[in-house]
């Protein structure tokens, strides 16, 4: 077993790692960094940024520990005691309607009762769904889970589409992606395999997203695209504040509030009972936002 | 006891007698209507207003009935049955930052158990506190409570205080109000008298708010006032997505959504970590969004 100590250097060094690499698919913005203390145990470093393409971005590191939460010992059937939990947290909003906002998320837990998993996922929201974007995206994620277990693509693929849906709009946040929670041991994969794994996902998601900056680089744009991307931020806020489970747990549990809406865009819009044209690329899109679409073979 | 076709039918001329006063106050936009019909049983009349003066608003008026929600025979303690609900909600987002946003809200609930009350409030939210505009505001609820209740203003004050509360924030959502729910005849009063009561402040609540607009008429803004107002509008749908829960109610148990969500401002920014001029305005209103300041002997 690896030391807690050992799992969240290597989360910070992932954090590292994935900050150089968005600085230079910017090409022009730099990470601002926080360091930050949580007054019953742990802290972390915040680092945001507000570049060319990266209109809005953060990508932070924590490492907490503490009594465990009452909540959590019932809804988990934990024994009391405390927590060690550390993890990386991004989420990017570009500048571009073209491109995609992009989430990714990983993240291990353990009790001083002996129990410990890990979590996290990776999801992205275009603006505009361009069907080989989402191929392609969802065919790197696939290789990536491929490499550790002949299940996980599949079922966290699933598992993505339920968690990222807005129930009271009837649509999926975006064209999903992979998302996983509770993994341990019972799976077959040994601790250390499973932090490979989250760290293989960790170090592919900065060159995924270069990618998918590039491929929207030539697409042009103009007011109305600019127009539908603050409408789909609303929607990104109200999956965030209504449904996230993670972003609630930390807004009720007195977690650091900016950390934790590190992930609203810059800006968003409402529009009462927007309609879009039903001919134009907002409405083929809007048709798109389905659990259970395969991207792949689509 | 007055029918429930008699209060839903109050309340529907509440609406009209409110839009009307509203459309003169604005002096240009024009109320749009959406009739919508709930597939479990009654509908409504969304009413929403783009115009000069009122950037964004809503009156929405809705009387709607079916079985009673399970989680809410368990937290009210109800017998299970029907359950019928009418009433009126407003939310009001002013083009000017130098304007406050305003809410007020009154409803009817009752059962088919023989269980009834009566909720709402008013509060407002200024993006720049005006102290004379928020005594002179408190000074209305309160002379409109005492015409029924020695007590209702002071307790309803302490209530909107409590309710209007970001925690994540440490802030409230703006300088309070009046809050109330759960009101029936045990405060002494009778359905008719206290249906009365939520109409005298429905009926107060245009006048109040084209006062508050003519004062701001007076106040020049520019670029750092909108762009302080669109930090505030952030707050407040962190408030209305996180924490309020008509909000959270609606979206978790498939209410219309687009008439729930009228209350989101037309737009919204976050900067992370903001922190505005120690010495300017907006940290003086930030300093004074705290509960239990006695706004009209301040």
């Amino acid at each position: 077993m690896h030391s807690i100590t050992y799992i969240s250097a290597q989360f910070q060094t992932l954090q590292d790692f994935i900050c150089q690499k968005l600085e230079a698919a910017d090409g022009i913005g730099k990470f601002q960094e926080d360091l930050w203390m949580r007054a019953a145990g742990g802290g972390g470093r915040t680092r945001t940024i507000s570049g060319e393409k990266i209109e809005k971005g953060g990508v932070a590191f924590s490492a907490v520990h503490g009594p465990l939460p009452d909540t959590l010992v019932k809804s988990m059937q934990l024994e009391p005691g405390n927590f060690f939990a550390t993890g990386v947290s991004i989420v990017l909003h570009p500048e571009s309607p073209m491109a995609p906002i992009i989430h990714m998320n990983v993240r291990y837990f353990e009790t001083s009762g002996g129990r410990w998993w890990f979590g996290g996922g990776i999801d992205l929201t275009p603006h505009y769904i361009v069907d080989a974007d989402a191929r392609d995206f969802h065919l790197a994620l696939k290789s990536c889970c491929d490499q550790f277990h002949p299940d996980f693509y599949s079922k966290f693929k699933d598992q993505a589409d339920s968690y990222f849906y807005l129930p009271h709009r009837k649509e999926t946040r975006g064209v999903g992606g992979i998302f996983y929670d509770y993994l341990n041991d019972s799976c077959g994969l040994s601790q250390a395999e499973l932090l490979n794994f989250c760290l293989a996902l960790g170090r592919l998601f900065p060159d995924i997203y270069a990618d998918l900056l590039q491929r929207a680089a030539q697409r042009p744009w103009g007011t109305p695209e600019k127009k539908w991307q603050m409408l789909r931020r609303g929607r990104y806020v109200e999956f965030n504040l209504v449904w996230d489970r993670g972003t609630r747990f930390g807004l009720e549990t007195d977690g650091r509030t900016e950390s934790i809406l590190m992930s609203m865009p810059p800006g968003a819009e409402w529009i009462y009972n927007f309609q879009p044209d039903p001919e134009g690329p907002e409405s083929k899109t809007l048709l798109a936002l389905k659990p259970g679409i395969d991207w792949i073979n689509a």
